[in-house]
């Protein structure tokens, strides 16, 4: 099962993508492809695969890629190669992306399960944004904004969830894992009934 | 939500009810009606609506009926006022009845989750009937066939669940409700962002 997991920043996607993977261990994250330079102490393979421009172009045209996106000067994208290989294993994949991302990978992947994380309100985002003081407020304005757009597309998804205390947020995103593992296309087991 | 639950007689569906009825206090059962007699301290609008013939052919005429099965010389259904009823109150439904309904439900209510459970194997299944000793050898022929029929729909229900032990079961179902509560559909709170 490839699962997506899309929500504004400070929506606390990341602790809740370290937790699942600690709760979940047939889950795996999948690893980025990226043009950006590592920083200090990112791996190659492990952080992110860094790329050059040229080899990522070559990606987007051979449809090695499962989505991509432009931010800023860099190109970040999710290699087709090591999804297919985990799930053709029989491990699940979490993909940490934005909600274009999301949607890009439910067109070449039906199957992929769509999660969006959002704070009870935007009140409460705002406040959490703020709280973290290291981005100036033009900043959080912007990503206050880019919240609301996101949460417009959010029909699209298949589940939201409220990221009000993040251990219940991580038990309900473990319901979800559970219920779609149920789904009669991926519970292999009664086959042979 | 409108929640279906079918499987084979001897899938434990009547025990698995009860208990997601004393854990989901949202949850409420919906009562059938039958132009089958009423037996020994069977209340009327409680275990069934007992009503005649000519009135459940009324109600099958009228479009009163969510689905209908006639099984040996009696009519079983689902008054569609009392469900409707119940949903518009925002309190979740729970019918228990066979595939055919499921589908005949699933049609007019797409919304509706279509659950299916089942023992792990056949054998299983036939040592649970063989077990209960209240039923003739041909009888359990006939029920076990009846279930590889069901089985043979289970592509167009949303979930199979595994019923190995009753309480892994029922806990399986109610990740099943936290997630469905979870579409973006249902998930209101998240609308006036």
């Amino acid at each position: 099962m490839l699962l997506v997991l899309s929500g504004p920043s400070g929506a606390g996607k990341g602790t809740i993508c370290r937790m699942l993977l600690q709760e979940e261990p047939r889950l795996q994250l999948s690893v980025s492809a990226t043009t950006r330079p590592p920083r200090a102490r990112e791996v190659d393979g492990v952080d992110y695969f860094f790329v050059s421009r040229e080899r990522f172009e070559q990606m987007m045209a051979q449809d090695e890629l499962l989505e991509w996106a432009g931010v800023y000067d860099y190109y970040y994208g999710t290699p087709r190669a090591a999804v297919d290989d985990a799930l053709s294993r029989g491990t699940d994949v979490l993909l940490e992306i934005d909600v274009q991302g999301g949607l890009q990978i439910k067109e070449k992947i039906p199957d992929a399960v769509l999660l969006f994380v959002l704070p009870p309100s935007r009140e409460i985002l705002a406040a959490r944004l703020r709280g973290r003081a290291s981005d100036a407020p033009e900043e959080i304005a912007r990503r206050l904004q880019w919240a609301e757009r996101e949460v417009r597309m959010l029909s699209r998804y298949d589940y939201v969830v409220q990221n009000d205390r993040l251990e219940d947020a991580v038990s309900v995103i473990r319901s979800i894992l559970t219920a779609e593992r149920c789904r009669p296309g991926r519970a292999r087991w009664y086959q042979g009934w």
